[in-house]
C-alpha cells in the first residue's frame, strides 16, 4: 500500500510522514497537495495567537479536551518563528502530546521554523490543508503573535482568538498595534490577578466605540477600510467577546468555546466565511506563483550570469535595479 | 532645480521629500534608485537589534553623538515593525531629532510599517541607499529584533550589534534563539543592573566554546553552515566582543564606539566586507526580480481570470496548486 492510501484510510503514521515532506518542501509536495485537496475544506480553522506567556499551550489543551468530548478529531500546529528575542523555548511535540490520547483523535505538530525564511506561513497552511484531508474536524493553529510572518499565519483562519493577560497593557495600545483587527474574540486569561477586570471594561470600551465608528461610517456610505470590521458588523450584537479565562484551573474554556462556534456560526451566515475563504484562496494562489517563478528563475539564469551582473554593479558599471530589469527581460525570452 | 539637482547638491529637504517618495514605491523609484546608486557604497551600515525596552535608541543616540565629533554625517533609520505585542510605541521623528543639531548632520526616520508586508526590509535598505548616495559616511539601523522581517533588515548591515540586558535571560537561550549568529557585537546595556557580570561571563564563555568548535570543524574540513560563523574565524583573537554600557549615563559607548570601528576594519581586511555586500547585493537583485514578476503578473493577469480559477477551486473543479500552474503558464504565453 502506498504511503497516499495508507494516509486515504486514516494511518496516523502516514500523515506524520506527509507533514514531514510538505513542511521540508519535498520535490512533489505540490502535486501531493493538489491530489489531496478535494478531500480538504470541511475542518474548521482556529487561530490561537498572543504573547509569549500568556498561556495559549494550555488554552489550546483545554480546548482540545473539550472538543474531545464531543467526539471531533482534532489537529494542531504550533508555530513559533524563533524570534530572537522570545526565546524559542518550544515545548517538544512529544512533551504535548502527553496530554492526550494516542488513538489518533487528536495529531499535534510543531513546526521547527528557525531560518524557513518566508515560506512559514505557506508550510503551516499547507500542513492544515493536509489535516482537513485527513479529516480532521478542528485544526488549531498556535502561533506566538510577534510579527507579520504570524499575522500571515493567523490570517489563514476561520475563527481567530487574542489571547491576553491582565498585563498586556491597556485598549489604546492594542488598538495601535491591530490587535483589535485580527481579533474575532478577545481571551483574557489569567483573569483571577490583578487588572483582570480594568482591563476588560477598557476594551470592552474601546471596541464598541470602534463599533459605533464602524457604524456610522456605514451609514455615512463610507467603506470600513479593513475587511475584519465587516465581520463585527453584521448582526445586531456583535461587538467582540471578551472571555475571561484561567486555562492553569480549567476556567472559562467552555465560554471560550462557546464564543467560538458562535462566532463561527454566525460568519456560516453572513457569507463572510465564504468570503474569507475566497480571499484567502486568492492570496494562496498569488503566493504559489510568485513561489514558483523564483524557482524557475533560479533554474534558468545561470549562477555564472548573476555573478558577472553582481560583478558590474559592485564595478560601478550598472546597479541592482537595471540589472533585474535584464535578468528578468532574459528570463522571459528564453521561455 | 530638480528635485534631483537639489538632493545632488545636499538640500536635507530634498533628501527627506525623496525618502518618502522611495518609502511609499513611487512609480519611478526604481528608476531614481538605479540613477542614484553610483553615487551610493561608501557609507558604513551599523545594525543596533535587540528587544523593547533594552535602550537602544539612547545607545543609537550616543554614538550619534560620538560620530558627530568625529566630524562624520550620519543618517539613521529606525524601524519598528509594530508588532501586535510590541506594542509599536515608536518614538516620533521629532522627538528624537530634538537631541541633534538641524544643520544636515544627523538625518533621522522612523519607517512607519504597520501593514508593509513583505516589502520592509526592501524598502529600509532603498532608504539607506538614498542615504549613502547623499553622502552620509554612517548610516544607523535600528530595529526591535522580534522577527524574520527584522532579521532581513539587520542582515543589509556590514556591522550588527545585538543589544541585550541583565533580564535578557542566559546564554543558551540566546544560542537557540540565534542571536550569536547575527552578532558581530554584543552590548550588555543597563550594566549596573545586578546579573549582568553573570550574564557577560555566561556569553563568553558561550561564545568560547563556539568559536572553538568553529575552529576544529574548519581543520576538520567541515564547513560552518552559516555565513556568520565564518566572520567570527578570521583573525587571530576574534570572539564577538561584549562591551558593558550604561547608555543613558553615556557609559561606554567609546568602547562600542571602538569595537563597531574595529570589527569594520576586520572585514575590510580579511575581505569579509566585500564578500557580504556581494552576498546581499544577490539578495537584493533577486528580490527585485520577485516583485517585478508579481507586479507584471497581476498586470497581465485579468481580475476575471483569478476570480473564474478562485471559483473553479471553490467548486472543486481544480485546486490552488494546478491553477497556480496554469496561471503561470498563461502569463509566460502572453509574454
Amino acid at each position: 500500500m502506498t504511503l497516499l492510501e495508507r494516509f486515504e484510510q486514516g494511518d496516523i503514521g502516514a500523515l506524520s510522514r506527509l507533514v514531514s515532506y510538505v513542511e521540508n518542501r519535498g520535490d512533489r509536495s505540490q502535486e501531493l497537495l493538489g491530489r489531496l485537496y478535494p478531500r480538504a475544506g470541511r475542518s474548521m480553522r482556529i487561530g490561537v495567537t498572543g504573547p509569549p506567556g500568556a498561556g495559549k499551550s494550555t488554552l489550546v489543551n483545554g480546548l482540545t479536551r473539550l472538543f474531545l468530548n464531543r467526539d471531533r478529531r482534532i489537529g494542531i500546529v504550533a508555530v513559533d518563528p524563533t524570534s530572537p528575542f522570545t526565546g524559542g523555548a518550544l515545548l517538544g511535540d512529544r512533551v504535548r502530546m502527553h496530554d492526550f490520547p494516542i488513538d489518533g483523535r487528536v495529531y499535534f505538530r510543531s513546526m521547527a521554523t528557525r531560518g524557513a525564511t518566508g515560506g512559514l506561513a505557506a508550510a503551516t497552511d499547507n500542513v492544515a490543508i493536509l489535516y482537513d484531508a485527513f479529516g480532521f474536524d478542528i485544526t488549531l493553529i498556535e502561533t506566538v503573535g510577534v510579527g507579520q510572518v504570524e499575522l500571515d499565519i493567523i490570517d489563514t483562519c476561520d475563527v481567530v482568538v487574542v489571547v491576553i493577560v491582565p498585563e498586556s497593557g491597556d485598549a489604546v495600545q492594542m488598538l495601535k498595534a491591530g490587535l483589535m483587527e485580527i481579533a474575532d474574540i478577545f481571551c483574557m486569561n489569567k483573569a483571577d490577578r490583578p487588572g483582570a477586570e480594568r482591563l476588560i471594561a477598557d476594551l470592552k470600551h474601546t471596541l464598541e466605540t470602534q463599533q459605533l465608528v464602524a457604524q456610522s461610517r456605514k451609514k455615512s456610505g463610507l467603506v470600513p477600510q479593513r475587511h475584519t470590521l465587516i465581520s463585527h458588523e453584521n448582526g445586531e450584537n456583535d461587538t467582540v467577546p471578551i472571555i475571561p479565562t484561567e486555562a492553569v484551573n480549567n476556567r472559562g474554556i467552555d465560554t471560550l468555546h462557546t464564543a467560538v462556534m458562535n462566532h463561527f456560526e454566525r460568519i456560516r451566515q453572513t457569507g463572510l466565511f465564504d468570503e474569507n475563504r475566497r480571499r484567502r484562496l486568492r492570496k494562496k494562489v498569488l503566493n504559489i506563483l510568485l513561489h514558483r517563478f523564483q524557482g524557475e528563475f533560479v533554474n534558468l539564469a545561470s549562477e555564472a550570469e548573476l555573478d558577472r551582473a553582481i560583478e558590474d554593479i559592485r564595478n560601478g558599471q550598472s546597479n541592482p535595479y537595471d540589472v533585474s530589469e535584464q535578468l528578468y527581460r532574459q528570463f522571459l525570452s528564453r521561455q
